[in-house]
């Protein structure tokens, strides 16, 4: 695809992967709005921008905002649709915000290009929280969805409202269901976005990290093969269709700490057994079945494990109290 | 069960279902209160509660209301909860309202119970429509949920809260699937809770009614076999588990506008193409797999369709002008 001069809108534009997708789409010569309500329990984050603040046309304002969305989707030629909110812990203890967030202002965000743009083609970010406990794995998109949190049932409420606009009205969309993405970034201040931030930050300041249980296998994706898979998924191709994303590997949470401790060439961990009060929504192992976005899209993983996880702390350690 | 001197409450207490069941209720005993908004486009009808308007309580407000619902709630011993926007055509001309109904008022009941009552055994109304285009006949419950409209994504969420807040929190809660129902009190002004109201209104005028397609597959439940599923789903063997629920046959709707025509020793229809715009909704044929609620719980239903069809015209016919 050939983004240059290309107008495109970011909802989440500020946040880990909006800034890293908008780096890489101004390095290609598209016109880019961010879109992000700097909401401080979010990936909203000024120093994301650094570089590109003078490239970009920084809107601020909330997704859940009907008429600014309204206003800012006209004339856009793609949508990545990246804002959301992503703790399932604060989806649990204010359920309406997420709500609002995750399913509202997604419907709201459609019925604008239905009615204002209809030929914009929209890609979405989903989750792969959304298959809760897998019954086999890799699990792959036909494994039935089944929520453990509200915030997994409003983001199949989200992804659905999506297919459906295409199924239809025609609206051109596309969901990438995301396993867990790692990177230069991402928000550290806590494990609102992913523990794989707290972690981070607490290796950096020189202090122990937790590892809850340990034994949970996972996938990880690095930020920029998922910026990768964002741009392929604008392809029509891809209109209509639901991706997952996978890693380069599959990884015990014990044998990431560890990379990560010898990526950083030293520290510490805790492992603690799993809290009793996560438990109910923990959802034991999970790596995904990316076959179809290698088949469809050409996708692949191009950055290992411990060469992300290096990236990474060498993106924040010299600017750490950016992120706290 | 014994329901006597049970304080219950039923949402949507005036539409066809919540009616009917309020009737049971009040003939065993119960404290029956019920909640309708009586919203001209939905079930809630007076003429419903004839013959129990004195045994009962009224309570007209929304379910949208948070802070009556919250007061509501409060000393139930069980909450049959069956408010809803039924209309497929009307979740796609107006997204938001089906929103606020089907899932933001859901939640919000659900916290009320937790915050309120968290006691109460809840009964919730679920759909078939939320499988979507069937993969295989009959459907069972773990048949992969795939709204293809607007109200079908709000139904699932609308369940899922009920689920999540059982195993979660505890609540204790029993969905019902329900497959077209139909019987007295229902809706028959037109099609907005099934088609099959304003086929009885037509025939009852003396007028054809009009029958898209024909040859699609259905089963159809009689109100009082969908009440003793919802009594039965009262007991805490059904805690935490959802139910389909199927009727005594699988007809096609040539052969129920037939039967219907038959019952009432007359009348006529036409045959019409399915209409283009609800073409892309459509979901073709249908019919439930019921042996998990056979099994768990002793339910069958009773009232066979010709019988039905055969109350539900008498109790219109000398009561017509009370529906339209």
């Amino acid at each position: 695809m050939d983004f240059s001069r290309a107008n495109i809108l970011i909802t989440g534009g500020a946040g880990f992967i909006g800034a890293n997708l908008a780096r890489r789409l101004v390095g290609q010569g598209a016109r880019v709005t961010l879109v992000d309500s700097f909401i401080p329990e979010y990936g909203g984050n000024e120093a994301n921008l650094d570089g590109i603040r003078d490239s970009v046309t920084l809107n601020i304002t909330d997704v859940r905002d009907p008429y600014a969305m309204r206003h800012l989707v006209r004339g856009q030629d793609f949508l990545f649709n990246l804002a959301g909110q992503t703790s399932h812990m604060d989806s649990m203890a204010d359920p309406f915000t997420d709500l609002e967030i995750n399913a509202r202002a997604q419907l709201s965000i459609l019925e604008s290009c239905r009615g204002h743009n209809p030929g914009v083609k929209i890609i979405f970010a989903g989750t792969r929280q959304i298959y809760g406990r897998p019954d086999h794995l890799p699990v792959d998109e036909d494994h039935p969805v089944r929520p453990v949190d509200i915030n997994g049932i409003h983001k199949v409420a989200g992804e659905w409202y999506h297919l459906l606009y295409h199924s239809v009205y025609g609206i051109r969309s596309t969901v990438l269901r995301l396993t867990n993405t790692y990177g230069p970034r991402m928000r550290i201040k806590d494990a609102r976005q992913t523990f794989v931030g707290i972690w981070i930050r607490l290796l950096l300041e020189g202090r122990p990290f937790e590892v809850w249980g340990g034994g949970q296998l996972r996938d990880f994706t690095y930020v920029d093969d998922c910026v990768d898979a964002m741009l392929l998924a604008a392809s029509p191709r891809a209109d209509g269709r639901v991706y997952n994303l996978g890693g380069d590997c599959v990884v015990s949470l014990r044998t990431l700490a560890e990379n990560l401790i010898a990526a950083h060439g030293g520290g510490d961990f805790i492992l603690k057994e799993f809290p009793a009060e996560r438990k109910k929504i923990d959802i034991g192992d999970y790596y995904s079945d990316d076959a179809r976005i290698r088949e469809d899209l050409g996708w692949g993983p191009k950055v290992a494990l411990r060469e992300g996880l290096q990236r990474t702390l060498e993106y924040f350690a010299p600017r750490l109290e950016q992120y706290l």
